[in-house]
């Protein structure tokens, strides 16, 4: 498991989990890939995956594991007791790119990336390695993009690299990654297995469940507006008005999907330091029902960042091998129920797990044969 | 269509509301029927519905109906708009009882109803005649109940008496009904279709559409806690203890056959006049997360009792009339998606849907050939 | 009493407003000046006010408050019941400007709206005419104006014109009117009293009552974030940014005044017509307490901006008039109670409120003798 | 300072904050005694305070605050740095009582109680010991109360020890203490100042500060509904019905007393046991304003008890030490800010804190003179 960011809250977050659930030190809550539903499907065990990945900071993953818990986004006393598997993670992040005054074309810094990866893989003798961008939400294709700057995003040389170097891809985050049309044909012809983007963790999660049950009762839905408040580095990324604008496309997506329209209403990131790696998200729904007469659903949901994210970072990791392997290649519509903006596929939950538990899971368990 | 609580907030909704579609004036929101899914299904039209009714109080359904519109729960202007249908629907309802110094038995009771809606069917020229049980909420078979008292409750007379006219019934109510161990057997043998009980008006709903969302996350929710404050009859109804027992009864059911177990949690339901037929429901949910990170949940529904009601009453007369022409007969459990303690079928709001739209929708056309 | 909006919803209900307490067919609530704290304070009684105003539209009193009732903002049946006093005022609404392709100048507007005012206090013989202005908020003076446009906004053409006339002067608004540097020397040298500006309705209200309270107990307020919706003509206005802004600075300033500093925290207004003249505020509030523990407080306040309004302009125009016959003049600070941004005076709601009743009102009581 | 109850989670805080603010290793956020408001009056200073107390369990007290800490109540580390200070606490704990099977009297217990407090004043050479009761909320004295028990509740036994001991009293939770009609008298008579009870730590204090708002506004409130989720030792103790009345008679008491009627509406206090030391309360308002026009205030607080709680305790124990070296005595009016049910003194929170910071704080910077 390749992690870009992978010195950040989310990318630490899953080291430390995953050690200590192989560990059993934990149950594996938030976990779909640990339920049931996929008792016989042959996924990795957790306690086989090897991390690596590229980062552009430094601060160790043990401290950082450390800070979180002083946050308290860590269980007290987890880093210690998977001290070991953070430092070996540790010890095989390399430098992302391109970092202020690289002076590397995007030619070089894929190349440099692709080579990365295989050597991890070389190097720890690994049947495949799936690359998952968890790093922070870069600025979207902005209205002058394009202009005298030909020049790829960082989340697509990764993307890039990753189809290079024979690597399936997720993308976590709402950045362009494999959505670029430079990219998107070689993605489909890569042979390759790939997912995103855009993790669906929090507002838009009950979104994909509360848009679907007022369209079943054939209610009206007039404005649906929001306001997310998160601090941590996202808030701070996603304070820059291109980025939200990437991440609220995907959150529009669910509505228009599941609603038949759009409805009005804003949708509004602010980044608020105070609040760290916790988020809280406000959603104000208003609804005319029978004869016109007004319904107002309110929403408030407050988790951490990373810990919502964590567990949906691991079972993209393991479904995306297990598909690696079972042949599988392009886009996996069977796991839209992970992502705001997922490549085809249903656009309620309900249709979204029903597909990933059955058709997709199924998918796995033949291939096995 | 009969309707036990006659001049009720929502039979009054009801009646003007089906006048003011076949007319024309509304939109048909909040009614699944009338939705692409129910296209080509042989259901009655809104136009050919007859009503009647029983009822304890005296107050004229066109009066009512000014009540209604004077405190926002019907447009301004309609109740003039469908004077005629309401006042049709008034010369229809019968008194019901056992009225305070009632001193009929409950066979002289139950044989005044069964007459009441023979003769209803026979003066109309009917098919069939659907009895909807949209009275307040009676007390539930408390500590004391069966000591010494072995009379049936009221709602279980209008029950029986549906089952001896050859009626089909619904139970919008938490009360008891048909759900009477004297009845059960004798509406199994009775050739006829019903349903309930408990119409799932808003925090239900949102339940049944939220706790499948979390349980598909594998999250571990810890405590599920929630308050309603409602005014109007339902209010002062709900305020006796007994009567709010049976209701929680339902509530708490979505959450344990959704969840896997009943989480910890208590559910209040306050009467506070103020809100007249304006209801709110709040909803708190502590959940774990991965790792035991907190998640909060909190939801604010808001909205008119009689115009949630209403629509779900009209879909399920047309169906169960259906159901009935289609010679079906015993519980539906494709009309799970309408109750909050549904006879069988799924839980879940999404599979109830689908269970409604697909499963049960198509029983009604195949019939129909 | 001369409202500048006199066709919009505010001014509506205070006319609609003053003439149903005038009959008595309500109780004053939400009027101050209706309490004992005003028992023996000599103010002019409702029943004698009469109205006037400017407006740039067209539609007739009557039919505005027919539908302010149709949208719940008015109770039914009180158009009719006041029809008269609608009808009187609608005759003494005068055009406002400058209209689209209007070809006078600034000079020319305020002497016509100069004479406008002289001829209604002619006409009707009144002792003093008070102007209030309650029309759409205008844009503020964003980073492009004063830039080849020297023109006054129109609310302080309105305000100049009071001044020429001699009439206190009430700024309910976020616009500018006597807040211009031409105009602020002026107003002060008139010898008359006005007050503002921009009222305090809903989250700025709450805002100072709970800002004192967090700051009383020592609490450390790390980021206020808010977002209104609202539609209405307000809500359309407002989604001008540079409207928004001349609003949100009001609401910071009240933050500011009573923590101390401005804590961090972005605070939105969004226009959602499908919510007409209700408006809904969201408040979240991260504080740190003892040791660093995290309190999180959250409000929701929902109401109708004009039913808001207009006892609190009812209140002023009756406050105003009796500073203006006590021969108080220059910036009224014991009006602050009513105003987001007052001109000095204490900015906690209390001690606002003791401004009011206490030492205002006695200056008003002791002018009398 | 004495607490009863001195292994729970308030004191633990209190003992562990303390240390951690003389030692400068924390701002005195949430302490009014350390604001500007009384910069010169004669308070003992926090590194002067000595810890001793009564209680029924053994666990000890850095035992305790490692539990709080883990669970997130006291910072990561805290429990360390300050461990001495914990474990000087922890040798003055005195058993206390009545345990199961205990055979002593009210007499005995109390004689024994109060030589304690002699011993720890004499011990350790203090000029004065203030008990201070943060123990679980015994049940109010309910129904049967009386009849056939003619016992103290615990709570009076340790206040009369108190003033048996010469000590002034603090009574922090809604349990009886000295509001005993045997109690009452003596109280007043032993020349000691005491205050209580019940401390204003979260929706109360909201509801200090709203209630006034909403009356000095002129508004109408027709109804003030409210649930506390609430795990730890107080969430089990006031699942207790009797408890929990004790604790809601101070809640109403609020309202009654800042609106000038106790609006309809129910308070709900549940236990929550996933919850722990975290607690949340929702209050949901309906008011009527002008001409009927419905308003809705919903807030939400989330905190953490003993965080809430500490400061104040600290805080009071100051204050209380300071009043008894100003020589005053009887219940301490100016106090009120700080509870549910004050003795006298005004209702809303900003006159409290005038009568605190102005009334209060003048008398004993006058007596040191």
């Amino acid at each position: 498991m390749w992690l870009i960011g992978a010195r950040g809250s989310v990318a630490t977050t899953v080291v430390a989990g995953c050690a200590a659930l192989a560990a059993g030190l934990h149950e594996p809550t938030g976990m779909v890939t640990e339920t049931a539903a996929f008792a016989d499907v042959p996924l990795p065990p957790l306690a086989s995956l090897v991390f690596g990945g590229h980062d552009i900071t430094s601060c160790p993953l043990p401290k950082r594991a450390e800070q979180l818990a002083a946050g308290g986004v860590l269980p007290h006393g987890l880093p210690r007791s998977v001290h070991a598997e953070l430092a070996a993670a540790d010890v095989e992040i390399r430098p992302g790119g391109p970092q202020p005054g690289d002076t590397r074309d995007d030619e070089a810094l894929t190349a440099a990336f692709a080579a990365d990866l295989r050597a991890f893989r070389r190097t720890h003798g690994l049947d495949r390695v799936v690359v998952i961008n968890v790093a922070s939400t870069e600025p979207g294709p902005g209205p002058g993009s394009g202009s005298g700057d030909d020049r790829l995003p960082a989340s697509s040389l990764y993307a890039l690299a990753a189809l290079r170097a024979g690597c399936p891809y997720v993308n976590f985050t709402p950045s362009t990654g494999l959505h670029h049309p430079l990219l998107r044909d070689m993605a489909r012809c890569s042979g390759l297995p790939y997912a995103g983007r855009d993790g669906k963790t929090g507002q838009t999660l009950l979104r994909s469940a509360l848009a679907p049950m007022l369209a079943q009762r054939a209610l009206n839905v007039r404005a649906w507006s929001g306001t997310n408040l998160l601090g941590g580095g996202d808030g701070a990324a996603l304070a820059d008005p291109a980025a939200a604008a990437a991440k609220n496309a995907g959150k529009a997506a669910v509505l228009r999907d599941t609603l038949g329209e759009l409805p009005s209403g804003e949708l509004h990131i602010d980044n608020v330091p105070a609040l760290g790696d916790w988020k809280t998200a406000w959603d104000h729904v208003a609804v005319d029902g029978f004869l016109g007469s007004r319904v107002i659903l309110q929403t408030i949901w407050q988790g951490c960042d990373s810990a919502l994210a964590a567990p949906l970072v691991l079972d993209l990791a393991r479904l995306v091998a297990a598909a690696h392997a079972a042949g599988l290649s392009g886009p996996l519509p069977g796991l839209g129920f992970y992502f705001k903006d997922p490549d085809n596929g249903p656009a309620a939950l309900s249709d979204q797990y029903t597909a990933l538990t059955t058709t997709f899971a199924t998918q796995l368990r033949e291939a096995q044969r």
